[in-house]
């Protein structure tokens, strides 16, 4: 685990800023963003993509999805867009589980 | 309700085939696919979006994440693209909470 940026990040050894903490995820903004707002749900747990879920993880990811909504409205959101990439050839970078926040700028749907 | 495509799909009465149904979803491709695979786990239930989950929702919404990987892997991909449209803006075009999983062709990710 070590060499996950991700893991690093949770354990707060880079000194990223959360926007929000509880005992499953921590959210802080995307380095590169790819839309006005760019925010990461990052669960704690190393998990590397949805792939490696087993079923312990249900409640997990009910309360990352259930985050959103809160995260986006405390953001004062209207809409917004949320991405999860799963694999190399769909643009997954880290693998360590993580949703995209994404609002404004945003390219078309499809 | 009677008027949400998406329910009267769910009620069966579009004939529409579906991918996988269970007591909490159905599973069916996209009229107008935005990728080589394309396709979208709907929530049985009437939700409008994220914006409108409760408390009670969080089984069914870690249900719906849990899915995604199943599903991906009975149709043999290696990587794949989920999103989650919230509100008008950022393409959510259906007013009933479904997800888009999206593989082949997938635009570059931002």
């Amino acid at each position: 685990m070590s060499d996950c940026i991700f893991c690093k990040i949770v354990a707060g050894e880079m000194d990223t800023k959360f926007i929000y903490e509880d005992e499953l995820v921590v959210v802080f903004p995307d380095i590169r963003p790819k839309a006005t707002t760019h925010i990461l749900i990052t669960a704690k747990k190393h998990i590397p993509s949805l792939y490696s879920l087993d079923e312990h993880d249900t409640r997990l990811m009910g309360h990352m999805v259930q985050l959103l909504p809160v995260i986006a409205k405390q953001l004062g959101l209207h809409s917004f867009r949320t991405i999860i990439n799963t694999g190399r050839d769909s643009g997954q970078e880290v693998d360590h589980l993580h949703f995209h926040l994404l609002a404004g700028n945003l390219p078309k749907f499809g």
